[in-house]
């Protein structure tokens, strides 16, 4: 690689003009550890005009990305859009083409279109780097490519929205309900403003656990539907009853190998509140791996925000300016096997169910009676009376059952009159 | 880097042993990843005949392994004796001028002669690398080096030493005192039989703080006179009572910039039971960095054994089969600073004082207005009676104060009859 490096930046939001920012400021620095002088040489984003919290070049900007390639010549671009498709997989792929090294922090176009475009980067012998993709700062991707490379991991899982662990964390802190906090945490900048769902309903969390699956198992990003929670079901009430049981609401990732297949999911866990995850609060993100011979591995840190991103795009950069090209998965993609899904029903687990009924008698009996039916062993039931309302709540803790034996059991329950809601179910996480 | 890599071991105890069945084990899966083939064409180790628990192959076996180069051609060269100077230094020398790869877990020799040997490297245009020499299977010297690589980190600790943490750990749990749970950590393997001093003096952790901070700031070893305590004065009634106050001996090496002043000591902590760190326990590792932009990362993981610290050495393997050379520190030996250390008299802390007196009237005013003369505020005293042999124990928290001021407050109770031991002290992690 020369040393003078030209870099493009595509996407001038929070995170695009952040970095802008820093890469101005650390040139210095990263001239010292590399060698090499970069230069922004070409930015781009929707509106030349809007106000910016760092002032921007005006003459390197570029209102469509795509004319950069023709008037500059670009090493390294840096894509901060953030689309699965559209132009932020248009400005990728051409770039690879152009054999134009890429970093990128967008999870949504790696964990959609992330085979065929590393396949790509291979082919055209450039990196494709996506470190800030995945839980912020951590730099977990480079710690099991590298760091860990050798091991035989099982398991890889955790926290890995800080959205809806700050919202989670809040409620048990404020005792304020789902709708007050996420107004909270939108005013904070840690939910966005316009539409949260994506991080609320367990989307974004999910990206990212199709794309440490495929880097820790080398295998190719899996398609398979999964089982996929976000936190928007989890009331304040099941908070306090969870931390009358010494446990707490964390919505985690999880993916591993179960007799050769895959399984990957994200839903709400309840944890006890003496593990180490579950007392990962706020807008922390934690990765937990289990390897041979490694063992456990925790890496925690912020998990997301301008900062912390920025600090693995620059990374990446460290990377590509240091070295020589790596593949994108750390393996080739011929190399890269593809895996039978698990089967989701088989997926067991210790249940957590919150009835709300009518108070009259035989409704008690006519849970466990159905329970017993489904061989759903019982080990706690706690019931609240609401007298006044003529209601009450019943939780009941279970025995390990699989999902579908759970989703027939509790069918039923849609249609009783006596049952005032259909049961509220958050997992136990073993 | 050719396609057929010629390996030679130097050291064949529990680690070397582990690491040349890992290696002939793991072939196939570092060609995948690498594209190299890999053989281990020469090992050395003082005993040919001793029982090991993998078997070796005679036919390469070397006595002297300076012989090594003569005969063969050698690309990368482990070093897993382990000692600070000697055959370690000499082998590790003689490797790198002759442009061989180096990997070692060694951290005596690395906090000892890392700059000269990095320098070495350097200048010879080939790798040392040593992520094993720091906590076991945690891949933190690639982090800060990679992973966080632009951040400016001012700030670094951790529990960094497994078999302290396992005794301090063990001791709360089981009642027991330290010699009894040392030969039961020396039983399991945690501690070593022989000589475990450099563990318990808080040596080997000292060794690892060295190389951190030369990582973390950028700069040379320090060679500066530290505070280096180990565990060796941790008595079990302290563990008690630290335990009723909320709060657990952990012994933490700490390593941070104060006013452009590079601090750096090892000593045992009360650090609160809630704390992240305060929960690291049994032969666990974890490492803190404080950086910015970043925020705060955590690492933790196994801090020892053969099987961390060998997925240590095979990611410094990958490192070296898939890319060019890189600098041992990040960072050119000529860029990186010298720094002058933070004067140790001005290290301020609380204070845990436990006194045995005799239980006589006027002691406890005698230790409090000493302290109230060097102005060290006293937050809480718990005393204790034994009646029975006239005597009561003392426990004071101090509010914070100098060393240097702690010390002239306490030099008085060498030598006063009322006061049956001098004190013992501990710092509150703050």
């Amino acid at each position: 690689m020369k040393n003078n490096i030209n870099i493009a930046i595509v996407g001038l939001g929070q995170i695009g003009i952040y970095l802008y920012n820093e890469l101005n400021k650390k040139k210095k620095g990263i001239e010292a550890k590399t060698g090499k002088k970069i230069k922004i040489v070409a930015i781009s984003a929707k509106n030349k005009n809007k106000k910016r919290k760092f002032k921007i070049d005006k003459k390197i900007f570029y209102l469509n990305p795509l004319t950069i390639f023709k008037s500059k010549k670009i090493d390294i671009l840096f894509e901060s859009i953030g689309q699965s498709d559209g132009i932020s997989k248009k400005i990728v792929e051409t770039a690879l083409r152009n054999k134009i090294n890429v970093i990128t922090p967008n999870k949504a176009l790696i964990a959609k279109h992330g085979d065929y475009l590393a396949n790509l980067a291979e082919k055209n012998n450039v990196n494709l780097e996506f470190e800030a993709s995945v839980a912020g700062g951590i730099p977990i991707l480079r710690t099991i490519k590298e760091g860990l490379a050798t091991n035989k991991i099982n398991k890889i899982y955790g926290i890995l929205n800080g959205t809806t662990n700050y919202i989670l964390t809040e409620m048990e802190k404020t005792n304020e309900n789902f709708d007050k906090v996420l107004k909270k945490a939108q005013l904070l900048g840690y939910a966005e403003p316009g539409n949260p769902k994506l991080d609320l309903n367990g989307f974004d969390a999910f990206a990212k656990i199709r794309i440490l699956s495929a880097l820790s198992f080398n295998t190719k990003i899996s398609k398979s539907k999964c089982i996929m929670e976000g936190i928007q079901n989890i009331k304040l009430e099941d908070i306090k009853i969870a931390s009358q049981l010494g446990l707490r609401v964390k919505l985690l990732g999880i993916s591993k190998i179960i007799d050769g297949h895959l399984f990957e999911t994200v839903h709400p866990c309840l944890v006890s509140k003496n593990t180490y995850i579950g007392n990962v609060n706020g807008v922390m993100n934690a990765v937990i791996t289990e390897g041979k011979p490694v063992g456990e591995s925790v890496l925690q840190g912020e998990g997301a925000g301008p900062g912390p991103t920025s600090s693995s795009l620059l990374s990446d950069l460290l990377s590509i300016l240091r070295g020589n090209v790596k593949l994108p998965f750390g393996i080739s993609f011929s190399k890269r096997k593809t895996i039978k899904p698990f089967n989701n029903d088989n997926y067991v687990n210790s249940l957590y169910l919150r009835f709300e009924v009518k108070d009259k008698q035989g409704v008690l009996s006519l849970i466990t009676n159905r329970l017993a039916k489904y061989k759903i062993s019982v080990k706690r039931i706690i019931q609240t009376p609401d007298k006044k309302n003529k209601k009450a709540t019943i939780v009941i803790i279970t025995h390990k059952t699989t999902e579908i034996n759970a989703k027939n059991c509790l069918s039923i329950f849609k249609k009783n009159k006596n049952i005032l809601k259909f049961p509220t179910l958050i997992r136990l996480y073993s």
